[in-house]
């Protein structure tokens, strides 16, 4: 439900009546002002000083409102401002600095508002800078790099007055339904982690804080369905879901954390003290403000049904850990403390966490929004070219057979550039624009710069995204007959925060109960094919969907996930050949739809049986009867222009002990014709655990710029630590034993196998 | 695995060493030959008696070998019989009586052999009677029938030398791509406890133990992939994995239970203490031994890694509480014993608990098989009959459109009878012979014994049910386009016991990655509705499969689960009306591969959701984008040939206290024109939970016949601890509160709703 409201403020009212307030603290600058006070005094002395009103009001986030209804909260009304509004980023920062000077001036104590936007591929508001997606960040394999990015974003929300974003997403993407598959790094917990931890740290850089969410196990609802219940046990919770959070706040420190709608094992995890608390907080040492998911709270009456009213769904909430709520059961918290139902003690240390992030970000001293800033620094050439560089390196190329591409120009003199997705930028479901507009920069318009007058380009859509309609496949065809090659762009369309397109096929709330290829899509790459010309297809998507038939019938397949507003230069400058592609799949691509989950990263027992017999078609045999259980491309999977040799690793050790970490130098010669960038990838397999750990496990990873015929070191590093995992008994142990080392170019394309030994 | 071998002995070697005894026991008759003696004296007299390797042979189960062999025995050699073998049921009785006898007087201690055979769907065993599988027995919704059946499934094997059956299935039937869905009652915990109990008591009524397996949280492997782990955490496991275990131990004590292959939460369930011992003993109170499936033993190496030798795995099976092996690991036990690697205490409890079961069955005090009975016994006329009455109640009736069936002879004066399951009788994955024979009635056989002369039959199979061939879809075609209707019997085939169809598209190892019609049957059943003829399809199958375009097209569907050997008879009965429908659905049937799961009794979370906004192929929109997440037909749904309405229910109370049972006493009318039997069900949905509950769970059912214009009552009763379910913190609690008791014909057909209030 995050998707209605793009930038969200945590406003808290402030009640006109006055307070009595000591003798001493009414001559003298209350000690909270004191900019030079410890924190935690400047919290306690403001502490003191809160009406259980206002102390309330600290704990709520209004994200509703309207720009010009700023003295609304004079009223108590709620106050935010919505992208129905289309308010630019200038606007938005005048608007913030109003308000700032307000609550600073106009209010008993003068507590600041913490402005929050959505910041997942750049600050959801008018004007800013369009960044790629969080899975096109994943693929690009480049933590440097979307730590620059988020930077940059954080530039842009700091010149705007926002000083939190809503991300990142820590979901495990392994239910492939999910609509919002877009939001996550991709399958594996350590990339997620890496990418997480990039990602925080390069918003606070700038001074903005982040919000890790959905706290937690949220990637794998039941059926794909979003929000719905995750089966899973504490192994899994530990093992799997944790890890990513566990590193992103062992390692960054973030200020908050955004609990999760869903249930785990049956329990509503946002009403749950054990998670929101005794995990978040005791065991993983988080120590900022926790931040419910849009009407989580309210869901726990009306989705969970595990409390009958409001009051006891705040009670709940707030009792299990929940600081701040974004619906309006928090309202009720007042009335329960002075009924005796909740104690002020509850109220005082959630308040505590959230002025403690105020007091942290600088808001009481002084900090000011800099309208006069905005335009120099929001989507400024520099982060236009940043935008396009995490574009480059996050598009994956699977197939490229006989080396069609890059694109030569001498060969090709006509271009036909076709499909649904071939005109129109494509973002994901938290942009401030979408494809219904013409923000950033198409496939085809991408290919035309490029091209210029050299190349004719043929185009047609030949069919949209989503419907049953054939009629204009026939122009698609038309236009590959005229072309010498034909690029093909299929895909997903999504929802941007909740306003189009009409017909999302990805998104939060857009859930599949089919991998195929939506609409005609199918039918206009067969009657493509059927043309005879060279096919290159271009996926423009949110998500993997099942292409067995791209697979077997395409010359080629270049994967964007949405890239951002450069899109199209990017992939232009791949089809040519201006860029090599670096990206890897962070997220494999199923067979069918049946054939899921299909992440690499699964346990022994869960494909590869001894006994197991894969059939096919033509002759069946075990399970499947019809297939074999395996993606049809890889994690870790992504070709280059040029090609890589591993020629040399060289390890540390071969015997490790506890609080060792092994330390891996891969040599990798480019031994093709163009310069190019290889992610050496480190996976480790456990031989013999007392239960079950991944199969493979990636656990180190490094991508570097190999010149023409040169070679590169690229090292790794392998805490023992990472070995770890939670026994049947729930302790951490890592076990000894042998250990596979595996290094290569993909989850699998292992090039070099080495085992080592962890002794106790 | 146990699919390779259909008869079962426990054989327990004997040493032919003598061994000293003291003097008085050399004298007098050994305390445990002495039949009055109790059992746990006279076991452990026998076990102070035993040497360790006599001891460790107990625990080994030794299923190959040839019935010529029977003299292998005193080279060491294992023993048992395979069908491989083809023998008759007569022969294999007098050859367990030579075992007998040889056991009794060739052997030093004279300790008999327990013979174990499969009887899920009657006893395994060449020219026993074929009874309805395990799927078609939950869709009765009848468990004093299936009681009855097990009870004539027990008098063959006692006839035969038989006294355990490796039976029943308490899985749940949740992951429909899962071959094993046939094996099960299903996807209810209620319909598979109640049925469970009904099977144990029957064969317990004939002196044969029987063996719930596979415990536990064996029915929803990932993927679908036969024995891969099991997502879930302690709710899912206590409220319902354990479920059926938890009534079927409780109410009918049975003799063993067999461990499972598969990791539940990364816990290698076989190898684990908690699961085999604590839970399944001391939460549970079983107090029979413990068999390991099939190999399930040496997998905890080759399969789950957890260990790395063969030593290992069989010392952590034993240790963990598994008492016989099949595969051949055990053997190490004794020297493990030796070298202090094992307490000699644990052998002496596993072989105590083997030995109870010997005693406790009889076997030690003149347990003879009287060859002479078995001719009368096995297959006799009733036994048949029974097959019979159990597959008439199975048959679920789902779509009856203008009320076409029965079928009017007097109007459809030719019939065709297509598909390529139109002429074999199906049988599921546990029975001694398969549909490459020609034991047991098929469709065609029956149709055509029913309508004699009368009415012209056309037959062509149209296509196989697996290959992509549609070169004889023609002649289905021209049979129709001969005949006034058609009936086209589609659905999968199963293996039987590892040897045949050749191509398999159900049964155990043979998962499905797609629930589309396998091969070309849904090519076939275009076909012929373009001939324009009425279409009756018959869906004779081991699982659901999604068929939208049946359920808009079809004039009629009629389900039969693998019914036995009279199917035909049946299926025939019913479609002219000499049967009148009764079976209900046990497991819902999805509407594509990926529209699942599709159970009825999910969390409210996991569907139908506040914010859902399911949509279409036409008109797209949230969750599903083109779909609804819901079934095609429903759990509990079956139409009949006349129609049922609920005049009157009368509830004992509408408020509850712990220890109460509600009783509720619902009239129904028969307002029809046939004598038909309903089934009455009652479902509970629990408003406000603490942690998630199914939004429908059913506690009751009733079937009875009601006379055509007549009326009856049908009592229903719900004792108050069936509302429990262990909360957040895993305590066992019914939470005061609002319950809704549902009363229908079907969980998506409820008639009577009531509320009552359970109190503190």
């Amino acid at each position: 439900m995050e998707r209605y409201f793009n930038v969200r403020l945590l406003v808290m009212f402030l009640a006109a009546g006055a307070i009595a307030v000591g003798a001493s603290a009414r001559q003298a600058e209350p000690l909270y002002k004191d900019k030079s006070a410890p924190v935690d005094q400047r919290v306690d002395d403001l502490l003191g000083r809160m009406t259980l009103h206002e102390k309330v009001l600290q704990l709520q986030n209004r994200a509703s409102g309207k720009a010009d209804q700023i003295d609304g909260i004079f009223s108590g009304q709620s106050y935010g401002t919505t992208h129905e509004m289309g308010m630019s980023a200038y606007d938005c920062a005048v608007m913030y600095a109003k308000l700032h000077e307000y609550m600073r001036s106009h209010t008993r104590l003068g507590i600041p508002v913490l402005a929050c936007a959505e910041g997942i591929q750049g600050i959801v508001q008018n004007g800013c800078t369009l960044f790629p997606h969080a899975l096109a960040q994943g693929s690009t394999f480049n933590p440097g790099l979307v730590e620059r990015m988020t930077a940059a974003a954080g530039e842009e929300a700091s010149a705007i007055g926002i000083r939190q974003v809503l991300s990142p997403v820590l979901d495990i993407a392994r239910e492939l339904r999910w609509g919002r598959i877009e939001e996550t790094y991709g399958e594996d917990p350590f990339l997620i982690a890496e990418m997480g931890i990039a990602f925080v740290k390069g918003y606070q850089s700038r001074g903005i804080a982040c919000m890790p969410k959905h706290f937690v196990a949220h990637g794998s609802p039941s059926g794909g369905l979003n929000c719905a219940s995750v089966a899973g046990g504490e192994r899994d919770l530990y093992n799997l879901y944790l890890y990513p959070f566990r590193r992103v706040i062992r390692e960054t420190s973030p200020m908050a954390v955004m609990s999760c709608y869903s249930a785990y094992d049956g329990v509503p995890v946002s009403g749950s003290r054990r998670y929101m608390t005794d995990i978040l907080r005791g065991e993983l040492g988080f120590d900022g403000y926790v931040y419910s998911d849009w009407g989580s709270v309210e869901r726990l009456m009306t989705f969970h049904h595990a409390v009958a009213t409001r009051e006891e769904a705040a009670r709940m909430a707030l009792l299990a850990g929940i600081d701040v709520n974004v619906d309006s059961s928090y309202e009720t918290l007042e009335r329960q403390v002075e009924d005796g139902q909740i104690p002020l003690e509850c109220i005082d240390e959630a308040v505590r966490r959230v002025l403690r992030v105020k007091f942290a970000l600088g808001l009481f001293d002084g900090s000011t929004v800099d309208t006069a800033s905005v335009v120099g620094i929001v989507r400024n050439a520099g982060k236009v070219a940043l935008a396009k560089e995490v574009a480059d390196e996050s598009a994956v190329l699977l197939e490229n057979k006989g080396g069609i591409l890059p694109l030569d120009t001498r060969k090709y003199r006509s271009i036909a550039v076709v499909g649904p997705n071939s005109s129109q930028a494509l973002y994901g479901d938290y942009a401030w624009t979408g494809p219904d507009t013409d923000e950033g920069v198409g496939l085809l318009q991408g290919i035309s710069e490029l091209v210029g007058d050299e190349v004719a380009i043929n185009h047609a859509e030949g069919c949209d995204w989503w419907s049953r309609d054939t009629t204009h496949i026939s122009e698609a065809v038309d236009a590959v007959r005229n072309s010498d090659v034909a690029i093909v762009a299929i895909g997903t369309r999504s929802t941007y925060l909740g306003r189009g397109p009409k017909y999302s096929t990805a998104g939060e709330g857009f859930d599949l109960s089919s991998l195929e290829l939506p609409g005609v899509q199918q039918q206009l790459l067969e009657a493509v094919a059927a043309v005879g010309k060279p096919m290159i297809v271009v996926f423009i998507s949110g998500k993997p969907l099942a292409m067995p038939w791209v697979k077997e019938n395409a010359d080629a397949l270049l994967v964007q996930w949405y890239a951002g507003e450069q899109q199209g230069r990017s992939m232009a400058d791949i089809l040519f050949g201006r860029v090599n592609p670096s990206g890897k799949l962070n997220v494999s691509f199923p067979r069918s739809t049946g054939n899921t989950p299909c992440f690499y990263n699964h346990y022994a027992t869960d494909r590869e049986e001894p006994f197991d017999q894969p059939g096919s078609p033509e002759e069946p045999k075990g399970h499947y009867v019809f297939d074999k259980p395996e993606p049809l491309w890889n994690f870790g999977a992504g070709l280059s222009y040029t090609t890589f040799e591993y020629e040399k690793c060289v390890m540390s050790d071969s015997v490790l002990r506890s609080g060792d970490t092994l330390t891996v130098e891969v040599t990798v010669r480019n031994t093709g014709k163009m310069d190019g960038k290889e992610v050496v990838q480190l996976y480790v397999h456990d031989k013999v655990s007392s239960v079950a750990t991944p199969k493979q496990q990636l656990k180190a990873f490094a991508k570097k710029l190999v010149g023409r015929g040169k070679s590169a070191t690229f090292t790794l590093t392998l805490p023992v630590s990472e070995l770890a995992f939670y026994n049947a008994d729930m302790q951490e142990v890592v076990e000894p034993g042998e250990f596979e080392i595996q290094i290569g170019a993909a989850s699998d394309d292992i090039r070099i196998r080495r085992n080592v030994v962890v002794e106790r």
